[in-house]
């Protein structure tokens, strides 16, 4: 049985991590960690785990908690673990951190764009970026897992296949992103109450969401060179699910007969089958098919469809996830099993719930 | 290996069946019944299912569906079993069904309410009412379980203890229920439309919905007398979840030192332990905590809480439920579970999902 | 020209007194009061304003507005207007309060209720509780109106002619009532975040909330003796809208034959016609048709339907409003309107919004 | 007093109008028709309307409507009007034509993306685009109007000035647009259901939408070319509201000194101003400020906010409608108070309703 503690447990990538490892079959969770709520139950602080869980929160000392669990999960604010990581917490234990704090290799982007300074960049090579479908075995040797963002998952599972194989110009990228509002978490702030999101839709952090230069910095590891794009993220009234809308000027391939042209739709088709194939996660919609926020709902599978437009040249991706399932804490999980030598699916065989 | 088929697995509570039964290691299904989607692949009609189920649908053949499997579940309109079920079919599998057709055990009070001639009244008799928690014995040992309304469930499990233990007057008992959307079933109707439900509220149905005389049935059996009672569900823009709030008199018992009084909190209280004590599927609430839908979303929990109102005389009860779990294709599968010897919590032992 | 000053004019009801006020024709909203907002232009705090609203806020300082505008709206937490009213002030300008100071006339039930002390008792006696079509004569003559709470406006107004007619017994009647969450308020609070009410809903303040005496007192007007009733509220995922489902058992009334029985449903009807036929904003629906909270949104209307359950002897009433506007702001307006002797329609003649 | 006739009354783009039009001090409406539900109380079919209009449903008889009324709406599918239109008609009557019938001047391009014959392309080049602050001069004359439809009109204004002006490519637009569900009509079709749109997000008719040659050919006349560009429409879980993102490469210009480079967020700013300064109905946001679909709810405004991205070259607008007012009935008004020479907001001058 493994041990695992989470830090930030009372967020709602937190809460996620709790109802997916209670349905683990290998795992034992063995600390609730929650500033907020130290000493109450977590079964109050979540109904849904009334009598479920039978804990209460603890406060976060994760130098403590590294000598009693297998595997720490931080789900926690930017910059939390930065602060507070050490040599020996890693050698005590795995970690995977939901933050974002080792999923940029540069400091300076880092800095530049969470405006904050980061305290442990001697971790950042280490880290491995784990998007398990094109990371795994790099996954399966690391001590510190940086598990992707919500946005950055979706938007390049969606892309990669296509950018890798060259058939897309990656610089014409443009991820148009729309997320339930769970992504803006569980803190009571205005913008996020009912009457405010219910019924409305909005863009935010136009030309300025932390997730860019993620998306960017995986893609131009696919691309084998800089890319540069544009991302959007929007907010929608509902609780779950991210869609990415995404577009690219096609590039010109050789064909069998050596001419010149686009790639057809069964060569999009191939790039995909070619790097999912075997990714019992990625499910490639069949011809015409548009994927749904809905089919994804609390699993852990991505959902991606395509259509050529031959009037402008340009391809539109689709994809879609639960954002705290493969988003957060559903591909925290996938990591685990990885770190683990445990079956990938051990306990993410969720079937989606609709309605 | 038990093998189950479905007739009717098209509209959500056989979907949600489907979802269900994929995650049980002791079933398999075999028939994917659906008069209206015949030869369609099932991962089509319910796009979540891609993948992970590639069977077609077929048409409603019950007699030859009988020789092949374990298991029927029915989730088919009123009247369409009564209409179909023969001596033989039973004699070859069990049969669980989720319309009404046998739940009301007078035939004219089934004509009267749902306004249908029965045509097997012989099977009335036989059918076991498959509320687990109070009929679990005889459920085991039946051929034929007639498988609870969703409101009916809620409903009933609320309130039984206290009409069971005369705390409550069961003839001022009135109950005010409030459903989801998915409870209107996948019909294309005007009513059901998005633009029709969200942000709007109702009552229909009010004081003839179809539900009254099960309630009614059940508790009387409970009370021991004939009970008569106000019931009106009401829509709410929202897919999952039932909430019954039920308000009824308290009745004075004789307390320990041989006074008449009302009943007290604790003794409200202790009413419910005894019947629910050890029943994992029915959570009472602590003390000034109301149940939320979401906390029972996906699951097949019960949440139970209550107020009593010294002002009146009144106590109010709140019961939570998911309709498409409990109140239909979850009570489905704790049912087959009785019927085959199963532990009563395989396959349901799902965590709430929130948000 | 009425210029008018809103104190809490960024709170919900106070935005919705903007709203309406500005297609009002003889009103000038001189004054944005908002302690949270000051010097903010008011169209950047509301979005919805934007270049229709110039102003900026302003703080609160209601002796010096008194002096500078014909009507004063208070649209502030419990306890405000009671601490700050003086005799001054009502000899300055007229006041309408829309928090709960004022509503009742009995000082202990209000501080048993609220939990607060009451600041200013002086002003009970001559406050006109304003429900324009039960108090209106009252109204016209006055100079400080306690605008009835929302719940309260609902409840009432669909019981009211059957209680003053004597057609049911008072004492029975139980409220299930079922609110949008714009009523919480825009307070950035966890309970009121869109992922904790959104696909979800719930009973609160279950035989506490201190909307149960306001309704007492004015039914027990009607009724002519003291009312004690039932009264739960419900959180609804919508933003906007009241449905209040009334329970209530018929009493024998004697027919023009001599005998005894229960009234009719021509009779229940004609109760509502002789206290509303001419009531513009308080519609009577037809037989067997249910009001729906969408049908009132956005207006001042009042939606009643009925059906008598004959099995139990009682009668189910169900009124909708607009919480906002007949439930806050709209009743506001109609008794601005009153006070100043204009057409009692004047700004409220919206057709509501569906969908 | 203007007398209308509104063909297809019992749509929600037609009971828009109805909304509106009662709404308006200088407009009767006289017919009230709709195929679906002739000689049914149009209060009946639309509870919202129940006391407020008393008429019943008429069939459509356009011939004998011309003859009666000052101007026809007809919110009617697709080849309905061309298959009825006369010039006898257009001699008696204006209309204001809510389907796509003549919004493309180019009947190939009508009939090869709607995929129905035209049959009265006669009437192709009168008919004005109704686009009024397009248009404004040449409506003020027409007799047949196409009034513009949502998608298209949302995105038309939102690029329109930067086309104009030259300052971006419009080759590159690409047009991410999301919808809430009444654009989808009141045909109760399955996959406009509650329960299959809640929680819940799609692309749809991806890269085949028939709105898209309606905003080639638009902004094609405003670059003084023809344009191809991308618009990916997106089914949301909301009442009304249409939010467009687009995306579009700038293009260099000539500066003051000479030099040429990107146009600054100043000179993007002075675009929208140049051409909606006086526009009461188009509100260019302040910067950094994103439009919110709630924003516009209920009213004619399209609200309008842009930014500037230099690190791809790219400028991101952002415009929000209200999909049934600007979107459909409001422009409709709009238009029909040019044709009549009424001041051009009258019955328009509508506040957003929030939240």
């Amino acid at each position: 049985m493994i041990t695992a503690g989470i830090i930030g447990a009372t967020g709602y990538a937190g809460a996620e991590l709790v109802r997916l490892l209670l349905g683990h079959r290998e795992v034992e969770i063995k600390w609730y960690g929650s500033r907020s709520y130290i000493d109450e139950k977590y079964g109050k602080v979540y109904g849904n785990m009334f009598q479920l869980v039978e804990d209460t929160c603890l406060d976060d000392n994760i130098e403590e908690l590294a000598k009693q669990v297998d595997v720490i999960f931080t789900a926690t604010p930017q910059g939390f673990l930065a602060g507070v990581l050490t040599e020996e917490i890693l050698q005590n234990t795995k970690v995977v951190d939901l933050s974002a704090d080792y999923r940029l290799k540069n400091v300076q982007v880092y800095e530049s764009w969470y405006k904050i300074e980061h305290k442990s960049p001697q971790f950042l090579e280490e880290a491995v970026y784990g998007l398990c479908e094109v990371n795994r075995e790099k996954v399966k040797r690391a001590r510190l897992v940086a598990n992707p963002g919500c946005y950055t998952t979706c938007s390049i599972l969606t892309a990669y296949p296509l950018v890798k194989e060259g058939l897309i110009d990656p610089n014409t990228l443009i991820v148009d992103a729309k997320s339930g509002t769970s992504g803006a978490g569980r803190g009571a702030k205005l913008p996020n109450l009912f009457c405010e999101v219910n019924e409305n839709m909005k863009a935010y952090g136009v030309a300025s969401h932390r997730h860019t230069p993620e998306i960017e910095e995986q893609l131009g590891y696919a691309a084998g060179e800089q890319v540069t794009i544009n991302f959007t993220p929007h907010l929608v009234p509902m609780n779950r699910g991210i869609l990415a809308t995404e577009y690219a000027s096609l590039k010109k391939i050789v064909q069998a007969d050596g001419t010149e042209s686009f790639p057809t739709d069964s060569q999009i088709r191939a790039a995909y089958e070619k790097y999912y194939k075997d990714e019992y996660f990625i499910r490639i919609l069949e011809e015409g098919v548009c994927p749904e926020t809905k089919w994804v709902e609390g699993s852990n599978f991505v959902d991606i469809g395509f259509q050529i437009d031959e009037r402008t040249g340009r391809v539109i991706l689709m994809g879609a996830i639960d954002n705290l399932v493969k988003g957060a804490a559903g591909q925290a999980v996938q990591n685990m099993n990885l770190l683990f030598g445990l079956p990938e699916q051990e306990g993410l065989q969720i079937v989606p719930m609709f309605p």
